[in-house]
């Protein structure tokens, strides 16, 4: 998660919404990154775990991502959660909860539908304050701009 | 919907499923066209109305599809219906029902949960026989094939 975190900050250096994320392959190690990149490249899906998994996947060279773990600051949206269904992730490690956009552990709750085709592992609140703080931090920063 | 009909036919013919999709902006005319690119691209997110979506925000130079529709022949999926909450879409017309894949007439039914950030105008069964057809053959094919 702190490999996350440095993707995480390096959102927010470029006023992106500050998330981050690692793809890690069966034996742990890193295969792909990404951070927020929706602004950078007017894409409202580029969101810092749906980029990491695209290019882990490029990486591999195949489009099921079997045995990886996604590690990202934020709770996936439903759009992310969907796509790791797509992807055939093993794991999801999420930092901070997030009750407004999250669709993991609220709204959609996409791994809960009956008939999901794949249920990857949820652990969430993994440095959930250091998480949590970095968006705070940002958001505070673009009101006092406005 | 004939337009990204065609598109699906295409997707067929290079043994990806057939779904097409075609993002029209607010006068009607054609911002971007998609089809499933999944094996080919090794991307499991790379769905036919994700593809266009993020095509036509590249065109116009903008994360947003304000005032856009989009065209596809299937149901979205939760991951495709998460999207066109984020790029803003004001309409989705679609072709077939997906009861197993679909995710705004069926599953995690994204545009009703409630604090859904935006909900688009929904047309559903679009062209469905048609819609329906070209991946029963597809799936038919495939079975014989193996």
């Amino acid at each position: 998660m702190d490999h996350a975190l440095v993707y995480a900050h390096e959102a927010a250096l470029v006023g992106e919404v500050p998330v981050g994320a690692v793809v890690l392959g069966p034996d742990g190690t890193v295969v792909a990154v990404g951070r927020n990149e929706v602004e950078a490249c007017h894409d409202a899906s580029a969101h810092a775990e749906l980029l990491a998994m695209r290019r882990a996947a490029q990486r591999l060279g195949t489009p099921r991502l079997l045995g990886c773990t996604v590690v990202v600051t934020l709770e996936p949206c439903a759009m992310c959660a969907a796509a790791m269904v797509h992807f055939r992730c093993e794991r999801v490690v999420f930092g901070a909860y997030d009750p407004k956009g999250g669709g993991v552990e609220h709204g959609a709750r996409v791994f809960e539908r009956p008939g999901c085709l794949h249920v990857p592992e949820v652990i969430g609140g993994v440095r959930e304050r250091a998480s949590a703080q970095i968006l705070r931090d940002f958001f505070r920063q673009l009101r006092a701009r406005s």
